[in-house]
This record gives structure tokens, sequence and C-alpha cells, in this order.
């Protein structure tokens, strides 16, 4: 782990222990991955759970857009770094790369994230702005921004799922990489041998609980993207849009 | 990561994100846990993965005994390490420490592994036995070995699930860290809350694929143990023993 104050970087080496079933790094472990470096780089600036704890807030993921170009190999040394693009009283912006020693890059990941009360769940403001002004970083993310998503009106296809204990996470709330999960799996496993997905949108508009009866809607947005759309008690938790190139 | 022949370790900073709804570190990551670490040190000894690929084998983990005396608090840092305590022909023991930098020993872990045939999915030798006797570790690991479970006759409840694309992994089979978070899924959140698995025993005995369909059969067999049976078309796929003292 380096330790530069506008960016924070960690180490992989691809095992095969964290591959899927196509040889990729799956997308929720990218996911939980996204949550742990935005973690550990918040906590350097200070602006990280500690400090929110104690002030009774939270970091909340509220977009996420991750394209892959290659996955690692199996054996394969890798870098996962994240820096600030920008920030508002809202939202921050913060952008990731995964890179390879020599420098060929992988993919690109873009999120925004915004602050809760622990208590109210509402919204507040960003901390520390003189201190996130200076750890802006200009290094460029060159993926297309996330892209709104219309709700599912009429499904071609849906499912249903109850959330369970595994799937909450700190926050007594369902983790955001298992909407992931839900979502990838109404698929049985051969679906993704000669189909992947190359760019993953998703937009986490509500949390949910342990007990939860969700239903998936899914709709064909492009011959190439896939809309789906989490519920529960008919209030969307979560829209996804997943762009497929061939395998 | 420290290189020693004969014990690898892998240094952590306990996240909130790595945290259950219990701040504890889940039991199912603990497990991928496992599986990574023994992979990482396989490796290194050159009995891993890319040298069983070329030779069409692969280790598969077929007993799990992990004893959590504290989990690590969210900030803290400690260290997995693995090392081999003993092996024959058909079994290697591999144990595992959870400890912090001054010296605390968090948990401990026994593991047994085999080696299949990619193909036959039968039992083969285990490689390399000189290398292997060369790094026999006398570290102690101050746990019981694994205790046998009989099986489940007469449940007092069970449990249905159907196992989906992202329960496999890179075998193309059920994840081993799946079948503990099936058995816990079982109970509410709030279970947990005011009682704690200080002990897990997992016995694997078949391994069971994307569709198909378990039932999970629960029995107490003390006032402070229960037995979780997974069973795939009335074929035990997995045992567990779950210890709980107060939380």
């Amino acid at each position: 782990m380096t330790n530069l104050k506008n960016e924070w970087r960690i180490d992989f080496r691809q095992t095969a222990a964290d591959c899927n079933a196509q040889s990729q790094l799956p997308l929720p472990l990218i996911v939980q991955r996204v949550i742990d470096i935005a973690t550990y780089h918040a906590n350097h600036l200070n602006i990280g759970f500690d400090r929110l704890e104690r002030e009774n807030k939270r970091w909340v993921l509220t977009r996420l857009t991750i394209e892959m170009k290659r996955h690692p190999r199996i054996g394969e040394e890798y870098s996962m770094i994240t820096w600030l693009e920008s920030f508002n009283r809202h939202f921050s912006e913060r952008n990731m790369a995964f890179v390879t020693p020599d420098g060929e890059a992988l993919g690109y990941i873009r999120t925004i994230w915004s602050i809760i009360n622990k208590e109210t769940r509402q919204s507040e403001d960003i901390p520390d702005p003189e201190r996130l002004a200076d750890v802006i970083n200009p290094r460029p993310c060159p993926i297309e921004k996330f892209r709104r998503m219309r709700p599912v009106s009429e499904p071609e296809f849906s499912d249903t799922y109850r959330f369970r204990y595994c799937d909450t996470d700190f926050n007594r709330h369902v983790n955001s990489g298992r909407y992931v999960e839900l979502i990838l799996n109404h698929f049985p496993m051969e679906y993704f041998d000669d189909r992947n997905v190359c760019r993953l949108e998703l937009a986490y508009m509500k949390e949910c609980y342990c007990g939860d009866e969700a239903r998936v809607d899914y709709v064909t947005e492009s011959p190439n993207a896939l809309i789906a759309e989490i519920v529960v008690a008919s209030e969307p938790i979560c829209r996804a849009r997943l762009t497929f190139d061939n395998a």
C-alpha cells in the first residue's frame, strides 16, 4: 500500500480463489473492494469511519460504474488505485483504476458517495471541504460517466428473493455487493460463458434489510444492454445496467 | 506478506466493510481467506495452482475448524499466518493463526486438504513429499482437532435453497464459503446479537453445482452446539457443527 495524500493504492495478485466460473474477478468482489479501498483512503484523509462515527454519520455509495477491459490473469499482479475527482456539498466523485505493474489499465471505476446521518438516514454535508480540495487529483478516468436509467415499467422477466443474514453488513443493511449478486443470480452459470459484462452501472436508491422480500425486474434496453431493478414493497431499491460484449 | 518457507503471513487492518452485523469478521469471509492464504503458500512452495493445473489436479478443502477467541476491532491490525502441521499420502494438515502485532492470538484454524484429479474427481497422492517434509512447522495450534459428526437423522427444522451463479467459483462448483452462508442464513440477523459462534467445524463431503436444490437440516447436539447438514438429492454435501458462547 502506498500512502500518497491524493491517491491510495492496494496491490493484489490474482488467485484462482478470487475468480468466478469464467476465471474473471467477480463483479460482486469488485464492489466489495471499491468499498474497501474508498474506506482506507478516507480513513487516511481523516474523513473516514472513525471520524464520521464520532459525528454519527456514514458514507453511502450512491452511484457506481465499473468498466473492465481485461480481467487479471491468474497469478498476475495488479494494483487498485483510487483518487478523488471532484466534490460538492452533497457528493464526492471518487475514481479507481486497475493497473498492471507495467502500466496497462485493466479497467476503471467511477463512484459517487454521499454522507448520511446514522439515526435520521438523512443527507449531511460532505466534511472538510478544505482538506478535500487539497487532494483533488486530475488523473484521467477514461470511461463514460454513469448514465441515467428509466424505471423498469414492463419487465420481460422477474425473480424473487428474500434477503438473509449473510447479505447484511456492518451497517445492518443489505451489502452493496449483494445487489449485484442478486441481479446476476437470475442467470445460469453458462450464460456468462459466451457473454461478458464489460460495463456495469448501479444506482443505489434506498437501503433494505435482512428479511426483506425483493423482486428483480429485468428488461432489454438495447441489443447489448439489460436493465435490472430491485424492488422491495413497491419501492425501487437499486437499478442496474449491464452492458455486454462477447466473452 | 512475509516469505518464509515454513510459514506464510498476510497482514490485514480490520475495516468496517469487512465486518458483519455483529462487527465481527464474518465466518464466510474467514473461509475465503483460508482458501486464499493456503493458495498463496502452496504457490510459493510450488505445489500450488500452476503446478497442479499442469498435472490436471486440484487441492480440495475437506475439513475445517475455526475458533475465534476475539474478533479484531475496527481499525485493528492483525496478521493471518499459515503453516503445515503434517501430511501423509492422502491428506495435508495446514493450520492458521490470527495474531495481533503484539502477539495476541485472536483465533486459530485447522484445515485438512486432499488432492483430486480434475477430470475423474478421484483422490490423488499429495505431491512432493520431500519438499513438504522440509517445511513442516512445529508451531502450536492450541485448539481441539475436528470432531466427527453423526448424520442428522431427525432434523428439528429445515430450510431449502437453490444454488445460484454467484455461489460458484473458479472450479465451477459451489464455493466453500457459501455452505457456511447457507447454514447461517436460516437465522434472523438478531439471532447472532446474543449468541456467538466461537467454534465452527465443517466437513466438506461432496461437490455441488449451480442449480442444485439443497435442503439444510438442523439439530441441537448439546445445549451450546447445533449440527447442520446440507443435502442435495438425498446425499450429504457438507456437515457443520456450530458451537456457541454468549455474545
